[in-house]
């Protein structure tokens, strides 16, 4: 939809605004191939450790676009109350992605045989995640099929099952879910709960190599701003464009300092990757990274374990970071997002620390995506107040 | 449908009948209970060791029919050209279905599933192997659900894996197939080979607690007689008609010798079971057990080694029968079926022999289903070969 304005206009505030500012501001719902890049970075951050490769995800965007023109970006609350959006993303081991990503053609199955089964087709599509490679899926399928990208995902970060949504957490089933892989197996599932579907999908995902493409967790406009996380795919395009930037900053440090504002996070740690420990299995990535620190952190040892996402974060056997609370490495110098499955022995990195959507703060988020269900024995304990109680220890 | 004749009349052949033969004939074809537990027997001989337990198998079917009424028994070429037939089975560890079995919803969920994949409605359901549950299960589908069942099976006999049918490796998709559990989760699975169906499904099926129910193998009219195995339903009856009067002859070895001459096999050996190996793994049984030769067979060990269905049968490391053909236990004293789940230390068995259906007996049915599929290092020889070469060792 494009609007042809000749002159000046009065905006709804009754500011004068140029024709540019105007025109601007409806590109800005649309999302072309500098956004994608944006999104990417932005949501890899988001990913915390997991959520799949920025690069590999922008490829199969970008050339989707390319090929059918950009994506329109809607905001939850335009999507009428009885509209169906159906999430497309990936599920596995983020590692394998790098070799093994969709070709597109598993959504154009999945969406018609999810849309058969409701009656109803897709009014839009949305991440269920945000993360390098789900942020993207769902802009490829947009500009395949012709649908608008809804602000708005399931997690407000990157989680390794399928029943850490909070869609899944206020009681949207995740099913019926369309499955696929890329030589043409498919299957739709149906389960009594969302425990279930992420039991039969992993299985049927491990199957295929470990990955798959998933088209489910369908959501009607109505239940959008009240379960899911809204505004996600604006503030990964906002975290993207500032570390794109990070070089037009007087220091890497004030462009961090700013990125920590947006995102109300914290830097945990500095230091070296000293050893990673990383294993496939079950379609997860598994694993262990150390992290020796220098200029204020010298003498400390940091570990992050992460499954597919980074679960906790520690500084010398002291906890200062759970899941759900993100955390993130970013490269030292760049501040580009370091995934998991990019994780190299030397590479210099901040650890972030950014609070959960707060839909994760409550006792079903816990229960679902805190330290336990993770099999650690450990309370989760905010980020705030870890980090406060840290810092009180030295002194 | 009833036929109401009032006096003598001529058959086919010319010969007068009376009214008690024409009507006992029309009842020929429904099945009631006591067909229900002899078509049990014979099928559980015919399954080989595996095809799950004829007791429990026979508890669901009796039930449905005690429920709705008895089952029409059809001719494969009863069936129009272009009407569907879907299949109703378990899929898993025998040993399992003991304890785990369907009931009955399962496949009220599925048929209607696959029914609206195929644009068309079953017209009969049958039997995907001869075993001890999966030849009931699609008489309690038919009690359930109204439907004929067609005089047919895919097999011949029972195997462990969803690509082993004379239907598949004639180039019938195994899917669309739908895998229900007994809490109401469900897939509808489609996949690019009947291996990938084999695939799938397993997965799916060891998460579902090792036992699963499906519907699938739908095939037309047209093609029942051409790729499957025809007769199968009214030989398990026959047998288990057999097998029930064994008391009534002279013998119980002239009973052996009128089921030999039915099923054209042979008695392999004879002896006591001193030792049963037997594990659940990957949704399968696996196992093997050691015979200890009586009476001529003294001084002999005989072995059978089964993933389900025996597949492998040697008397003192000597190869005696492979798969495809069959290899099935009976009870010394009463020719009941032995199957694998109720193999007992003491238990004094005779090990038949049986040739397979002449499907199997090709190029692609040995390399579906031979001694070389299931990781033995044999060369399929027909079973009439390999008894006749025995048989002269000793002259």
């Amino acid at each position: 939809m494009y609007f042809f304005i000749n002159g000046p206009y009065t905006d709804y505030y009754g500011y004068q605004k140029s024709i540019n500012t105007k025109l601007e501001g409806l590109f800005m719902t649309q999302i072309n191939i500098d956004d994608i890049k944006h999104i990417a970075i932005g949501a890899s951050l988001l990913g915390a450790g997991g959520g799949g490769n920025p690069y590999v995800g922008t490829l199969m965007a970008i050339s989707a676009v390319r090929e059918k023109g950009p994506v329109q970006l809607i905001e939850p609350t335009d999507v009428p109350e009885d509209a169906l959006v159906i999430s497309a993303s990936m599920v596995g081991a983020p590692a394998v992605s790098l070799e093994k990503f969709p070709n597109g053609n598993e959504y154009d199955k999945a969406f018609p045989l999810l849309e058969e089964t409701y009656g109803q087709k897709a009014y839009a599509t949305y991440p269920i995640e945000a993360g390098g490679i789900n942020s993207m899926i769902p802009i490829m399928v947009a500009a395949r099929r012709g649908l608008p990208l809804v602000d708005v995902d399931g997690m407000g970060r990157a989680f390794p099952e399928l029943q850490m949504t909070t869609f899944a957490i206020a009681g949207h089933p995740v099913t019926p879910i369309v499955i696929t892989d890329e030589r043409g197996n498919n299957a739709l599932v149906n389960t009594i709960d969302a425990n279930w579907a992420e039991k039969i999908i992993r299985t049927i995902t491990v199957k295929m190599g470990a990955t798959s493409s998933v088209a489910g967790d369908a959501v009607h406009g109505k239940d959008l701003v009240a379960n899911g996380v809204t505004g996600i795919i604006s503030l990964s395009k906002q975290i993207g464009e500032l570390i794109d930037s990070a070089s037009d900053f007087e220091t890497v440090d004030a462009a961090l300092t700013q990125l920590l504002q947006i995102t109300k996070g914290y830097k945990l740690f500095t230091g070296k990757i000293t050893d990673i420990n990383h294993t496939t299995k079950d379609g997860f990535n598994f694993g262990e990274v150390t992290i020796e620190g220098f200029g204020t952190f010298e003498q400390s040892f940091g570990s992050v374990s992460f499954q597919n996402e980074n679960i906790i974060f520690k500084v010398n056997d002291q906890v200062l970071a759970t899941a759900p609370d993100l955390i993130t490495l970013v490269d030292v110098d760049t501040l580009i997002p370091v995934t998991n499955e990019e994780l190299r022995y030397g590479k210099r990195v901040n650890v972030l620390g950014l609070p959960a959507n707060s839909k994760w703060r409550t006792e079903v988020g816990i229960a679902t995506v805190g330290p336990r269900y993770f099999g650690y024995d450990i309370d989760y304990v905010p980020l705030e107040q870890l980090v406060e109680k840290y810092s009180k220890m030295g002194e």
